[in-house]
């Protein structure tokens, strides 16, 4: 069966396609009772409005693009889950598209959502963006953009973040709080804000607390999520410091649960050899041995404001718009690896 | 800047509107001169085709529409990659939308996607659809469809599976040849398919082994991927059957991992006093203390190989459609926890 048309029931009930249309759309000029027989009839015959007729009279599609580095990572997932939930409130659709840290693939995206005429676009960027012409270009086609959690902060446009450096500096004061001393950082990637941020958090923790700053403690990640990348640190770590280091920032949960896993492999105790502390909050974090203290950061939440923030915009285009910056709280969670 | 019209680069350019939509469309019967001057303007101006308006031309969104339970869900999050990825080579886009594990939400989504005149829809059922009229009507629409992991096996549709009956077999058989007999099955909900294609293939592996099959060592988890499910399960297992049991076959390793976690909160030791079996491949369980044996789930695969079955039929709408199912192999990864 092919889609129903405006025609095919102006035949059957052998009124004109205007009638039909106007009784569809509930206009005042049509009577209760023509109304009645094609509502019944398009019920029946399961009449579903051709959607880009409907946008060429709207000027609205009604669905707005998302772009991440990818859908498989825990916090984006509950992004991604909160912007659908969000967004699904008011009848908008989500196109989600993945960069897959690839900044060429993300301006792609951009090019290809632009094309489709979406509404909105929002975007957490890969840790290889460097330039921001592709923000540009979104606002200069009028379209409203809102950054989330991986942020340019040169671009000027609506952001939901976390405040990374604080929250960091949270954990290592923590830890110094403790009585840790020789605190190693597994930092991320050398590009990215949140990388630069947590780390600017731990140094300034030590700075604040007499600790000095000891950059041969410092291990960089080349990808902020990667299992690997903490269980290798670790090993160097170890094998360099020995005994002269007792605690652990990692830059993700990933990170830290690698470097977990090394010190569980080689019988070096968390805490009382080691004690490490994550970032994230993912629910393996929870179930690991020992489980893992880390900051805990509202994914679901930040997916939501996100998607509330455009829609602010969208709906108020034809104003004067006033970005907004939105700072979610996080919290320090204590398990058992400190 | 407003997006840029074809009547403002013809008026740019001194042509008409029609040579400048023919120059873009590389039609043969304008001047290789005016399409270079028509081309170069397109860029500086950024000019985007307006997509409803090109939509209603070749009558195809080159939008799929793509449903499942969650996103937060490693499973899930991965074979949505493997979709994205696979759809981006053909340039198409994804819309996203989640059932949450409700039918209601799962039959809007679909309505919404075919109102938006999406040319294709995926699908993997949520736990609680037990009518298919929403999956008729996609067909009624002649719109294609394949559903993925989670299916409907009345509806004649291309689909995308695993063999879950015997996965589940060869994993209880592995754990019938290591030496274990009195094996536990902690199922999933009681109405989606591969939850009771995992309690038969369980069920079999026994009798073929002459082991009896007793219905006491079921426990029903009500939700599928629960890690509390799993802790509680654990727990009444071991008040009921204290040690008259020595191995568990768990529908998923989020269950697994809860009765794991159950197990090391109460020092009852993994394998030698109970083995675990999970079925997935979540990356946690992989790092998880002790390791999990499970099934190895191919999600990213599967994503890809539904996203190319529906894209033949795209392609070939308007010949008859033989409807496939593809058989993805899984694989028993074995760790320590058996």
């Amino acid at each position: 069966m092919k889609n129903v048309t405006l025609k095919q029931i102006a035949e059957a009930l052998n009124i004109s396609i205007t009638t039909v249309s106007k009784a569809l759309k509930d206009y005042p000029d049509v009577s209760k009772d023509t109304k009645q027989k094609v509502l019944a009839l398009a019920e029946n015959l399961n009449y579903i409005p051709n959607s880009s007729a409907v946008n060429l009279r709207t000027q609205q599609t009604k669905i707005i693009g998302v772009i991440v580095p990818t859908t498989v990572h825990h916090f984006f997932a509950t992004v991604i889950k909160g912007i659908i939930k969000a967004a699904k409130k008011k009848n908008y659709l989500v196109i989600l598209m993945q960069s897959e840290e690839d900044d060429m693939q993300e301006k792609k995206s951009v090019d290809l959502l632009l094309s489709k005429g979406v509404d909105g676009i929002l975007i957490s960027l890969s840790n290889n963006t460097r330039d921001f012409n592709h923000l540009e270009k979104i606002k200069n086609h009028d379209i409203p953009l809102v950054l989330f959690d991986k942020i340019s902060k040169i671009t000027k446009c609506s952001k939901v973040v976390i405040n990374d450096q604080k929250a960091a500096y949270d954990a290592v004061a923590y830890l110094i709080q403790k009585g840790y001393k020789r605190i190693a950082h597994f930092r991320g990637d050398l590009n990215p804000q949140v990388s630069i941020d947590r780390f600017l958090g731990y140094k300034k923790a030590l700075l604040d607390n007499n600790i000095e700053f000891d950059p041969s403690l410092v291990y960089i990640c080349n990808n902020n999520d990667d299992f690997n990348d903490g269980y290798e640190s670790a090993k160097k770590l170890i094998e360099i410091h020995k005994s002269n280091v007792d605690a652990i920032f990692a830059i993700t949960d990933m990170v830290a649960i690698g470097a977990l896993k090394y010190f569980n492999d080689n019988n070096i105790k968390i805490p009382d050899d080691v004690a490490i502390i994550g970032f994230s909050n993912w629910f393996m974090s929870s179930v690991i041995t020992p489980s893992l203290t880390t900051v805990d950061q509202p994914g679901f939440e930040m997916g939501k404001k996100a998607f509330k923030l455009l829609y602010e915009e969208i709906k108020h285009k034809d104003k004067k718009i006033v970005h907004k910056t939105i700072e979610l709280e996080t919290r320090l969670i204590i398990r058992n690896s400190t």
